[in-house]
């Protein structure tokens, strides 16, 4: 590794809050922040082996937290706890896309981004995993974050799955499923509109929302729908 | 506990191969061994924290044995791995059923044993991580079962997973799935014959199987599909 690239990931070793010297697989840090545009090794196995262990470290930090919460409480919270869209934000606020190596071509790939930086973040947390054979380079940092997230989780009445929510409620009351038309403009500057969705049920329209991937902007669609049609309704 | 809980407790953690001195939270282990059926508390917790773990051991376990193999090979091994299916299957192999504390009125629905047996499982390999915070109790014992298994599913070209390999060959040649018919005969037995499944394609049966879940009996059946219909003209 050039001495140069050693540098930057002592920086972001530094950034999660972890001590300067901490024992650190550079190596594999390395790896985790190889995009597969610039051949093998990259972050695959490693993102392979983060998406168990920050399944793990929510659920651990769920069951240490709330011990009285239910396990159907316990997986809605998880489930967004884990999602990419959740880890590219974390990744993003340590700006993770300074360390990430990756071949030109994918920076034509705007559409990309989440996962790329969702899965970037999985690696991470693989890396610090195999280093220490536990989640003791992981959670200190880690927890922190999951805490705010999961108090404002616990407050919003749809679990912050807004598409969930709206299923759920559509089911119940007109056993049917709304419909989502998403297209993509690619010609968007702004990464948070490039793709619009509209949510629609039984010929109505509930709610339109953009974002940087199809699923979030159908998750913002459906957000407007149950937060502005469904829930003043209820 | 009773004294006679935890001697049968201590039998099945020698019958794991765990030496008679590791250090066991014995209050973990029996709440991972009683079902829902008993009150509160129950394995819920445990076996939410034990489908991560499950999933983490069979990721690490993977990295470490098959360093050259795809992420595509990683991920369909791991999904038969941490399956229902299997994992019940281990449990039977150290007769979980003679430690899992549970209500009569729980018996009397034997279509729900695999799930049972399976989270039983899942809780047990969460109450041993809990108690080492890491999975030095977990991999020495479990790691050759997965081994043995990873050998026959990569020696197997549907990866033991039949409902998925005649899905993608129905869905490459005519863009279309098969369809199952499954019912169920409450009077049967022998609780593997309780399921039977038949899978259709295009107006033509292409197998029937039975299980002790619907979920088993469709595999069956698309085993049957898939090597005595699809891969003799393949």
């Amino acid at each position: 590794m050039y001495p140069r690239r050693q540098q930057e990931l002592e920086k972001l070793i530094r950034r999660l809050g972890l001590s300067g010297d901490t024992q650190i697989d550079w190596s594999l840090l390395d790896i985790a922040l190889t995009h597969p545009t610039m051949g093998m090794p990259n972050y695959e196995q490693l993102e392979f082996i983060g998406d168990a262990v920050v399944r793990l470290a929510a659920s651990e930090f769920l069951w240490e937290t709330y011990p009285g919460k239910s396990v159907g409480d316990f997986s809605a919270i998880r489930k967004v706890l884990v999602s990419d869209r959740i880890l590219a934000q974390l990744a993003d606020s340590y700006g993770f896309d300074r360390y990430l190596a990756l071949a030109a071509s994918a920076i034509g790939d705007p559409s990309g981004r989440v996962s790329r930086m969702a899965d970037a973040f999985e690696a991470v947390l693989g890396a610090l995993y195999l280093t220490a054979n536990n989640l003791s380079l992981i959670r200190p940092w880690l927890d922190p974050h999951f805490h705010k997230l999961a108090t404002e989780i616990l407050e919003d009445p749809a679990r912050q799955n807004y598409k969930d929510a709206l299923q759920e409620w559509t089911q119940a009351h007109y056993k049917a499923l709304p419909e989502y038309r998403v297209h993509e403009d690619p010609l968007k500057l702004d990464r948070f509109q490039r793709f619009i969705a509209e949510v629609w049920f039984r010929d109505r329209q509930l709610g339109r929302g953009t974002g940087q991937s199809k699923k979030a902007a159908e998750q913002a669609a459906a957000k407007v729908a149950f937060t502005q049609v469904i829930q003043p309704n209820l």
